[in-house]
């Protein structure tokens, strides 16, 4: 999950309860990063993680950018806000990820999780040389091989349930919509590193069933962002909790990378042009203006509202309320599953 | 699965190694269902059901099978066949419907299960008169809740991991693509009556793990269509064999409605137009003739080569051994969950 999202108070209750908080450092700037790390810092003096976005290249075309800025116009007008677009670029962003990486060094932190790709060779004996445990992201089999090669100890296997950004980074994002009751075995037949399962897990019966198929654990997404603690926005979480699963779509409107959420006015008007539309991130920064605005006049139908496709499974508790019943209940199912 | 992959020989193996063998009736006239009962009943003396297709209403749309006839007639001409279309007819395929249902229970076969929709009230009534256990199909929560409303006595809740058709009958295929991870618990929420998870599940794992989520048992398809016994082709068992998760993809272009299976020329050169091709069942007769003519080729690129997500586990045994090795395999899944 992105920034925002993950408070430091959301991060440090998770792992107080005994989980693994992770901050989303994905869009942070440098200093963010350093401010969000001694944050949870102050809250507990449990292990917490970071997770990273991986730069990658892209390239910037010219007609798809214009086609999206004027299917974009009407929307930026009916809002009443202007869009003055930065286009990335993308030696700032290697720069970007390379001073956050050297801030978790040094402050410590003992794991860094990587999403939309693998760092370098060199990134990587860096951070072991620290002692950090690195996890990275899979949507095949065969991006989980690529990631035990890369020397990631974990790796994250998200199916297609999973809400927010697909992880893929091997094909197009199409090719990897594979369903966790798939995945998990597949892939823990040919990785030997651990693999902690994404996607739709919200609860005691999803974290079972996960060991079962082969998981070492599981990261729950959607559970955390509807907890009290987080720091998603209000009119987000209550889509989430007002959502049924048919609801929880896929779209590359948002930021030019496919994503799961619930489906609102902006990805009925745009997932027709889905294929028209630039790349991430530069799709990303074109709608920027507009989420923001829609949040601020708490608008839903403009909003990123990231979801995975469990929604009836969403309950506004503690964070750390929502662990303790997580844990009791899977004990409860290893008894009825021993009786 | 249809019929010809359930060979008798399939049916009764499963029904005598503890399972429940059912035979894929769906698209077979009224004579070869009673001729298949009486083949499995002289195999096995155990319980076996029949899977049946809810007729359901379809318009002829002139503009797209026009569309879908110019673009079949360069593979026609390939293949060298001619396609002497009979286009379906709604009250003749409801005729057959009742005429199946009535072999049913003239043979006594205890268990019924319906795909594409559901009986009506009179029929449901006509059936349990009978004794017979009906089992529905369901890809959301609210179809699950539709199922229970009907009268199912058993729903098969169809996750988007699942190879062949979607059982989607409520609203457009697309909207129903959820997996079994998160469907699972929504529907055991929301239905009292016992679920049978179907979707990508071909080991103990997936059984042990749909069965932690809430479903009383599963329904294996690809493991079975592989199995020594299955009447499926060769060329589609070897396809399977062969194939990696990310190339199990979704298609309408064989039958006009949403299926699995392995990627494939005719998917490649069709799945582009799909939104132009007829509904089922008027694109499923325009391809008859190529489907038939590519098996008898031993060409594997315009058969419809029907699969779930998890071909890496396809493992070609005999149906009884891979039932066996299921039961001994859970039992260890239990084992190693309990210490």
């Amino acid at each position: 999950m992105a920034g925002g999202i993950t408070s430091p108070e959301l991060v440090a209750a998770v792992s107080n309860a005994g989980g693994l908080g992770m901050i989303g450092a994905g869009y942070m700037t440098p200093d963010q990063v350093r401010f969000q790390i001694k944050e949870v810092q102050r809250f507990t003096d449990k292990p917490f993680g970071v997770n990273l976005f991986v730069p990658g290249k892209y390239e910037v075309d010219e007609e798809k950018l214009q086609n999206a800025k004027s299917l974009l116009k009407p929307i930026l007008e009916d809002l009443g806000v202007e869009n003055d677009v930065v286009l990335p670029n993308i030696e700032e962003d290697i720069l970007t990820f390379h001073e956050q990486l050297n801030i978790l060094m040094e402050e410590n932190v003992p794991i860094c999780s990587f999403t939309f790709g693998l760092p370098s060779t060199e990134i990587v004996a860096k951070l072991k040389d620290k002692s950090l445990v690195l996890i990275g992201t899979a949507t095949t089999v065969s991006e989980a091989i690529i990631n035990q090669r890369a020397g990631m100890d974990v790796v994250v296997v998200q199916g297609s349930e999973a809400g927010g950004h697909r992880g893929s980074f091997q094909f197009d994002n199409n090719h990897s919509l594979i369903g966790l009751m798939s995945l998990i075995p597949q892939v823990s037949d040919h990785v030997d590193i651990p693999i902690i399962a994404a996607g739709g897990i919200m609860d005691a019966r999803g974290l079972i069933a996960a060991k079962c198929l082969g998981a070492a654990g599981v990261q729950m997404g959607t559970a955390f962002l509807v907890c009290e603690e987080s720091g998603a926005n209000k009119i987000h979480k209550d889509a989430i909790i007002n959502a049924a699963e048919e609801q929880m779509v896929l779209t590359n409107a948002f930021s030019g990378k496919l994503a799961r959420g619930v489906k609102n006015g902006f990805i009925e008007k745009m997932n027709p042009h889905g294929d028209a539309l630039p790349d991430y991130p530069l799709q990303n920064e074109l709608t920027k203006a507009i989420r923001k605005k829609s949040a601020v006049m708490k608008n839903p139908d403009y909003m990123s509202l990231w979801a995975g496709q469990s929604p009836r499974l969403a309950k506004t508790f503690k964070a750390s309320d929502l662990i303790i019943k997580t844990v009791k209940e899977a004990e409860e199912i290893l008894f009825m599953l021993k009786n």
